[in-house]
């Protein structure tokens, strides 16, 4: 059994598809990020960045409990556990780990900026607005050019660099681009959305999601005194 | 042999240490990104998202050239090719990987930003110089809580996590933030800097990092048009 500390964000859906994907067992613990609860001492033990997701398999290596944190890492842990979604060896692993590279250190951070900036900053700071814009349309367009090659983004396999990636990639109207230029990944998109296992992903504490945080959740989320800046 | 292509800059040193530390054959091409070497089609099409480092194994998985990108797969890859600096399964394995995470997540990304915006930008943009040294003081706080209960990152054994982190952790003092304050960070990054192959890792291109940048070299790395905002 895996204990899951998780919330519906892009990183949580990135492990709750794969462990579906996996048919993995699992148990859910909401970590509601508005309210602080990654401050926790509890949490910060098994996350040390305090940062959801994190797990806790009752049965890691040899039989003892694993507490491993950052979604690129539990990607791996998972797919090195049950042998699915990354090749053991040879060029496509390798080709995989790189995409969930570029996930982790590009897709992720510039396209959390830019909600940040586009829409939860309490001031308009049109400079970093700009630059955060700029950077996730060119981004897109490293990944639509990767999907015009591959049917995947490691290749002809479904992987877990697609895990990765897919949830980072639900908004890119309301991020400020133009889905009809990035056919391809609409094309992988779309794919990725219609599998049994993706859709049960992502319902994963989407009640949860939908409750409106209030201004104080805000704060503490975002670290930021004043109101939020009006996104209308 | 293995074909590198890369710059003075921590991602590159953080496969230049690796390649010194594993005393794998390597051959250095310099893609100058001040002078937009890095958008050039041969080097594209090695590296997607025209960053370096990159490498091509001439000696690659079954004998065949691999041409791989992005930092943080590149020292798995090496890792895994010599069996060196990551356990091969295990809780230590897992771990280095997440602290590998937290450098391409984070610690990369964030600090990036922070020099983008304390240094490079052209013009002053108060909200996001507080909110990316601020975010990079947080995450200097979790690397010295994790190095005072650990001698590494991933516990008592060096690991890609340290080779990863290690060039980013550079300059406390020009981020802004006082050395004091993360006594362990200190600690582990003076003994990591005194290792021989790590002397000589640092030294690839180190020439070539001297030269100032001239304007229209800023220009085409930073992408911003208007001169450099003065830093005195």
């Amino acid at each position: 059994m895996i204990d899951l500390y998780t919330w519906a964000t892009p990183n949580g859906h990135k492990v709750h598809v794969m462990l579906e994907e996996c048919a993995l067992p699992y148990r859910v613990h909401p970590v509601h990020i508005g309210r602080g609860e990654q401050f926790a001492p509890e949490f910060l033990a098994i996350s040390p960045n305090n940062r959801i997701p994190a797990i806790i398999d009752r049965g890691g290596p040899g039989g003892a409990p694993m507490a491993l944190a950052e979604s690129g890492a539990i990607l791996i842990y998972l797919a090195e556990k049950t042998g699915r979604f990354l090749a053991p060896e040879g060029p496509s692993r390798h080709l995989a780990l790189q995409w969930v590279m570029f996930q982790m250190s590009a897709v992720g951070p510039i396209f959390g900026q830019c909600y940040h900036f586009r829409t939860d900053a309490p001031e308009p700071v049109p400079y970093a607005i700009d630059r955060f814009t700029r950077e996730a349309r060119r981004l897109y367009g490293v990944l639509d050019k990767r999907l015009a090659e591959a049917r995947y983004l490691a290749g002809e396999e479904l992987s877990i660099a697609d895990f990765a990636t897919w949830p980072w990639a639900h908004g890119i109207a309301k991020q400020g681009h133009d889905p009809a230029d990035y056919p391809n990944v609409i094309r992988w998109f779309e794919e990725i959305r219609a599998r049994p296992a993706v859709r049960r992903g992502v319902k994963v504490l989407s009640e949860s999601r939908r409750l409106e945080m209030n201004a104080a959740e805000r704060d503490i989320l975002f670290g930021d005194a004043g109101p939020r800046r009006p996104t209308a």
